[in-house]
């Protein structure tokens, strides 16, 4: 079980460095700032996880292999960003994957760490969605999951489902099948129908 | 004492988090953006400075009513945006009362984890701007704190008294009173006032 | 020889103040925001690194004589910018100078706080450009670190070199002599010779 949990960890942050050097690509950066946003957006999230409920170092500066995922993964997507962004759509549903497996993780190392249920929920959805909001943030662009993309909400159903599964005493297998399953089918449906989070009803006064 | 700390701090965080959502209403950031910036403008300073103190979990994140105040906030603000922006300069006053809690509060917390007289001024202020600097930060705009507003310089006025009021012994309400006064009477000056802080002289080279 | 490195420590936090208070000159920002970059991008880089470790709080916080660099630095920007910006080509190389220093202070804390050697390489190179990217995050701009011009890359070689040497048990001096000396050679070389970063090949899809 532990090695099926690692294994999907990395190719969890493999997904999100490919989001993350695509966008480093597009943003016109040189290889550096590929293999930064790359890194950032694999493993922001389990860092910002790891900073707040102070389990630093963070898993991913303990294990030299966790860093050379992002790597391989930025320097592939510097040499074939141009096949890469022909078939974003897939690597969209990939990003799904990546999303669910970090908020179940998330949730599970929070509660781990001795945290109550809402804020080892709530951190569950800071994991799967902070590596993405610190690339938005390096390379000045206004976080996407703020902007009406169905991409938070379905990893914090995600988190609870984790949070729910844990009290009721499931088996680690069932608590995470049922937490990235939930967020899974929740993304997947949302890029598939085009679902949108509310926006704020009439002008904002100014 | 402790009960009216805590009731205190929670309304610094509740209208920290109105002050953030109506930021993120302004952008025309979805429902999600809209919590996320309440939750970071309320208790993105307290973060900080707990994360650079070693004082981890955060107390928000140990108790789950303190997150319960920026979600109350933020759905309020999502709601009725449109009055809460009409009555803006009475929320600037209520947004000077939690500056002037949180850099008193701040101050005590590092003076209390052993920091010394200087950093946990630093830290005062910190905890006071720090929020509003993240939330900035997040909508991609210079953070308002830089740009000439008198808004950290009360801030680090009632950290330093608050600090002075320590070492002279006097009894913690006291101490409370002085500096969280201080900065609460320069704030609400500036603003009535329109006091700006100094800017550079003569034109910058480039 | 503590000394000398607390010395060195200081004279590279002061170089990357000035030049942080440089860039908020430029940005127009009032007195305090050219205080508050002058710090962040001085004490910035450490913090990361600090924080990432859990070596907190960091040093630059229990110790008030390194916040009174980056304040004095500041202070002298304010007042003189003009004259420090027509010398920007050599505070471009005393700022290599702070970028040979903090590669290897770095990497030297990141391996006695007990991690590997890739992950105390990459820490290095944090510490080393860390503040520059927070103060560019601060002013909202892209980090110039990503955008072409050599200046990660120099500061990871010289982490690198420096956890080779720590490996091949060189005296503490040695080690830091050809750490920094690879940083600071690459980095001057790149400075007067225009050298750049690879950029991605052909257009970006979008």
């Amino acid at each position: 079980m532990a090695g099926t949990l690692i294994t999907l960890d990395l190719v969890g942050i493999f997904v999100f460095a490919i989001a993350g050097a695509l966008v480093a690509v597009r943003k016109d950066l040189d290889v550096f700032g590929v293999l930064v946003l790359a890194g950032t957006t694999g493993l922001g999230g389990g860092f910002l996880r790891d900073v707040l409920i102070g389990a630093t170092p963070p898993a991913a500066l303990a294990d030299w292999r966790y860093l050379l995922v992002p790597v391989t993964a930025g320097l592939l997507t510097f040499v074939f960003h141009a096949t890469l962004g022909r078939i974003e759509r897939q690597v969209e549903v990939f990003d799904a994957f990546g999303l669910s497996l970090f908020c179940v993780a998330g949730t599970l190392k929070a509660l781990d760490h001795g945290l109550g249920p809402v804020p080892a929920a709530l951190l569950g959805m800071v994991t799967a969605i902070g590596g993405g909001m610190l690339r938005d943030l390096l390379v000045g662009r206004v976080p996407v999951v703020f902007t009406g993309d169905l991409y938070a909400t379905p990893a914090l159903a995600g988190a609870v489902v984790t949070v729910l599964g844990e009290r009721a005493d499931l088996t680690p297998v069932a608590v995470a099948f049922a937490g990235a399953g939930v967020c899974l089918t929740w993304r997947l449906l949302a890029i598939w129908r085009g679902w949108r989070a509310p926006m704020p009803s009439g002008p904002a006064s100014v």
